[in-house]
């Protein structure tokens, strides 16, 4: 029950893990809407995730890569192209991970060498992607790239870590890249801050289940799921956005628009 | 050739005058998306204006209306809602009118009564609309409510005057009236912040046509046209963007993200 | 116990009530900072507050003035300029009021007469005080005026009602105005988004107490009290902060840049 | 001619180079308000600039320290604390240097392992300086920590390249951290975002000249000088501004909150 949307467009999503994955929700939906697309993930993602099961189901080829090698993202995008039988119209960056979180540091007493993991993991993969692309000239012009991130990287969030910075990074870099982009070939990149989203992923932060639950009191829309995600970047990968470019996006059902609710301070009051 | 994303539903367009507005292409696009539609603006616009050869177009009922006036909006909702069938989907405020820039009253020399009017038709017009709507229980539930505004209001441009603080006002009032209207009845409404656009409107500021050169060549994908901001209504009107709301939306090819681009640069240089 | 930071300044604090105020803070530490002043406020705050013992113990002339009429803003500021002898280096505008608040108007079903009052008193004033005292040229070059606000005006927070959108409109002032003034004279122009205070306008507030509570277990440096902020506009009247302006200034304990602390997330998750 | 606004405190200065220097600046500045300070900067550093000569005239010890290495840290602030005889209360990180500014690794074919050296100095550096000093309980309470930072962070300037995401991560580490040693020791950490200065590193990025007479006319104060960010700096290591943390603070004549100035109309249309 698509629009079409994404007719002909050819498309590339990272980061789809199993069927509770943002990307995953693009990538069906992205089909839906009239796209071929492949998939990448991390070789490691691939033998515990079902993305081959996801490939076969939507015809789509998948591309082990670590999104930390130049060399395999250059892989991604020529392949891509190759099997898409042309230039690229989206990508999905949906990519991150944090070994600080995973062992425990506190942000505190992280360790740095973790830290560079972190950051090159969730973030500079990002621009590597880019670079990569376009130095292949693998976009088509109004070509549009997402990053996902969360508003830890605007606001302090208790427990999110070295992962608030990471997203910070990526914001600023589709800033960054996004002027260079957009003026040489009106490629546009933009980031959707979305609510949290009981993924694989924020699964594993601690008390990511009580943020939820205040994050679902305090947005005036509740939170946005992983499909409700997956329809915006259906949006933002049609050509009805082809002028939104260096954004970051909320969308979380009001949240970041929300000084206090009053469901929230409801139960805050109850509690003690 | 559209996606038919707006089939179904029925809208409300405030302020097409001619075919350079931007509500004017809004309401040819929502048509074209399916969407059955009325259309208001002001009983002078309508004399002077196209409107109603607009209407005939797009077999839409034109509905004069003071948008300073509580009745008159009343009016506007209880028989859009009778016309079309059924509650409202979506909403379009284009409405914007200062009578000190008008009659050339610098920013630091305005008349306070005529900033009451500016304030009156550009901002709680809005409020207006939207305490009406509720009271009838006019809009659907996930409703989608635009209104129009630009960077003026956020950073200082020379020579916008009062329409600057008026449209912080509008973004104010959609932030505020969005989180009870939200959490109510899950309606979402939303300000997109279009680049200078050479309407009616914007062709009465003196040194407009300077602005729209300097934004377009700051903004990486260039200005924003009023069929853009039509596209981009569309998608922020469907259902593809249910869990947005309460949002300042930068529709503007990048420039709110720049501090000052190559090009910029080099024909500022070259100036003395 | 001062440093002597406004030794030889002259200054105008307008909206002092009683020793609650943060107007009333302000006054007596710029004196203590060696600052000449004038106090201002409405004739009805002058019979019901003591702002005329506190212009006693401060030598301060206090003036009667409805900060809604521009003949009354004159006359503060010619008798300002006169008592103090010369031109005025700072000014506090910490005037604010909504009669639909007081009447328990809530903000979807609020009385348009009286949100021109909510405006005009809150918001207005601000722009009167400005073009009044450009055009009497009555602040000295490089002069400071900072206007309080609150951060409803960015987020919507339950029951702050059309205060919120009349500080936004505030803000928006304070960056319009400081653009001519700034480049005509060097006049800087602030706002200060100050934590909730327990004053006797904060106190009117429905669930005031509430939400002072949340907001301070919110700010990693607890709120901000009336003290703090008289001291924080010490820094920004001095020559130390030349060069800042068109800022909205967040002095709030760090509130504005949280997402969740873990003492709101631990009293919120013991709530129902 | 000071305020004695720092009589009795204690602070480190980072990254003091030459008389140029900003940090240089605050150096000078903190010793005249009365302070008692250390400096510190890289081993090369130290060799190529004059900082020994400051360091004699402000009888300040000088400590070599490469901020990358978490063991020079520690040394530092083990060193300060016994130099000054206590716990710091300020401290100021003016240091970055990108290897990809000074190679002319354009943005989008930058070097990776560059990038990792320019986010090593130019903003880890900062999380280490942290890190290391809560480990130590080195800061006293309402110690205030500040960073210098540009817009560039925010809004892409053609040149800045990887130097903007280094910024992008320092600004919130300072709002991550700022949490944190806000919430257990009443610590405060901010970010200045200073108009761009002619020091040294300022000088070394391409077509700076040009872009710092671009800001100069964009502002309506004009830019900030080196000399007003060190009275910026006092005002902030004071106890003036004890509530304010976590934020990122414009000190830029007002260039932050400009779109466009007339000043710059003018030249901008002047040129072809």
């Amino acid at each position: 029950m698509g629009y079409n949307l994404l007719k002909g467009k050819r498309g590339i999503i990272f980061g789809a893990l199993n069927d509770k994955s943002i990307a995953w929700k693009v990538a069906e939906r992205a089909v839906e809407e009239g796209a071929q697309i492949t998939l990448s993930n991390a070789p490691i993602a691939l033998r515990m995730g079902q993305i081959n099961a996801l490939g076969e189901k939507l015809n789509a080829k998948v591309i082990a890569a670590d999104a930390t090698s130049v060399e395999d993202l250059e892989k991604v995008f020529s392949e891509s192209t190759e099997a898409l039988g042309g230039k690229i119209d989206f990508v999905l960056h949906s990519i991150g991970m944090s070994p600080n979180v995973r062992k425990n540091k506190p942000y505190d007493d992280i360790d740095y060498k973790l830290l560079d993991t972190t950051l090159n993991i969730s973030a500079i993969s990002f621009h590597k992607m880019l670079q990569v692309a376009k130095k292949q000239d693998a976009i088509a012009e109004y070509g549009s790239i997402v990053a996902l991130t969360y508003i830890a990287s605007q606001r302090a969030i208790f427990g999110y870590n070295d992962m608030a910075d990471a997203k910070a990074l990526l914001e600023s870099i589709a800033r960054s890249f996004g002027y260079i982009y957009g003026t040489e070939k009106h490629v546009r990149i933009n980031t959707i801050s979305q609510s949290p989203t009981m993924t694989t992923a924020g699964s594993g932060i601690k008390g990511f289940d009580s943020f939820v639950d205040f994050a679902e009191k305090m947005s005036p829309l509740g939170n946005a799921t992983a499909e409700d995600c997956a329809n915006y970047c259906m949006a933002m990968f049609s050509d009805l956005t082809r002028k939104v470019t260096m954004q970051n996006l909320y969308h979380d059902g009001g949240f970041s628009s929300m000084g206090i609710s009053a469901e929230v301070m409801e139960k805050y009051n109850s509690g003690k």
